[in-house]
């Protein structure tokens, strides 16, 4: 296998990334300029010295704790549980959310072999003194749903309001299209207007 | 910028790459073993040096001439000419065409700037002794049409059958929505069963 397979073939493993897009990025570093190549090798040979799990919320980082947690105007008494640090980085660019983070790193999945011990549950205890809300903002699918009852379990005897992301229909969606599920969940979660 | 910001931004640039799969791509790194980013960094800044171009047919090789130039059970009175080096690894992936190739290096457009003098056409005069049919393998866009029509007019006086690829229907597609343009070109290019 030459250079330019070897690249396909690595690029082809990245999500979302097929094996005709791998062909068509690799051959546009190819016809860039070296310049490009080398950026792209610097950043990546350097990203995980550069980056960093906080040792507060576990989101990615260049300085420990992490912006968010340093931040003397965020809300500490609010803790937003994400699945993963991508999460929290996509909250983030909403700018709704004003409290901080907790970064879980999985949801439960006895299939896959991801138990509750594999999840930083231990670490969300540990922050849980003085905290007045705990906001689930976990996938709506089986997965999410058995993570937020174990945790709403787990947390039941602290006194400490647990809440969950709003599931419903997305805003421009349209009823013809939606799910049952979804239907079935905006019909229970309606709101008064 | 933080690290982890830069390598997005680099990555959103690459074809076929938004924000979010950038995203989405330099999470997945991060969270994979720094074996991958490390093995990626390592492709990518050897490629240029790795990869060069065939200095017979102007495609991406590791050795010059590259594999399809030497190999002696091409046929070399056959030149396919393709728009760029890519198209050619793609005819390759088809194991359909057994001539040799002519990689252009772009196709005539004048609201861009690239003019006749910037395709390897001079190459192609070049190689024109003791070839008996060229087929333009160029897409059926303007580019690819002004660009057949301008090769066209170059070798009418050489003693060369000119071809080029079949323009109708793809396998599979349906007539009603395929567009007026692909359907008259399927007409005047009936063939006989």
């Amino acid at each position: 296998m030459n250079a330019l397979d070897r690249l396909i073939t690595l690029l082809s493993k990245l999500p979302g990334i097929g094996k005709k897009s791998a062909g068509r990025i690799a051959y546009h570093i190819l016809d860039s300029s070296p310049v490009l190549a080398q950026t792209l090798a610097k950043e990546l040979s350097g990203l995980h010295q550069a980056i960093r799990r906080c040792s507060v919320c576990g989101g990615f980082t260049e300085t420990d704790p992490c912006a968010v947690c340093s931040d003397p105007a965020r809300d500490k008494s609010l803790i937003c549980v994400v699945e993963c640090a991508q999460d929290m980085r996509i909250i983030e660019e909403g700018r709704e959310f004003s409290g901080v983070y907790h970064v879980l790193g999985g949801l439960i999945a006895p299939l896959e072999g991801i138990s509750p011990a594999n999840l930083s549950i231990d670490k969300l205890i540990s922050r849980i003194g003085g905290v007045k809300e705990l906001i689930f903002a976990l996938n709506p699918t089986v997965e999410g749903d058995t993570t937020a009852l174990y945790l709403q379990k787990t947390f039941k005897n602290y006194p400490v309001l647990i809440t969950r992301l709003a599931s419903g229909m997305p805003v421009g969606g349209n009823i013809e299209y939606i799910d049952k599920l979804t239907l079935s969940r905006s019909f229970r979660g309606r709101v008064k207007i």
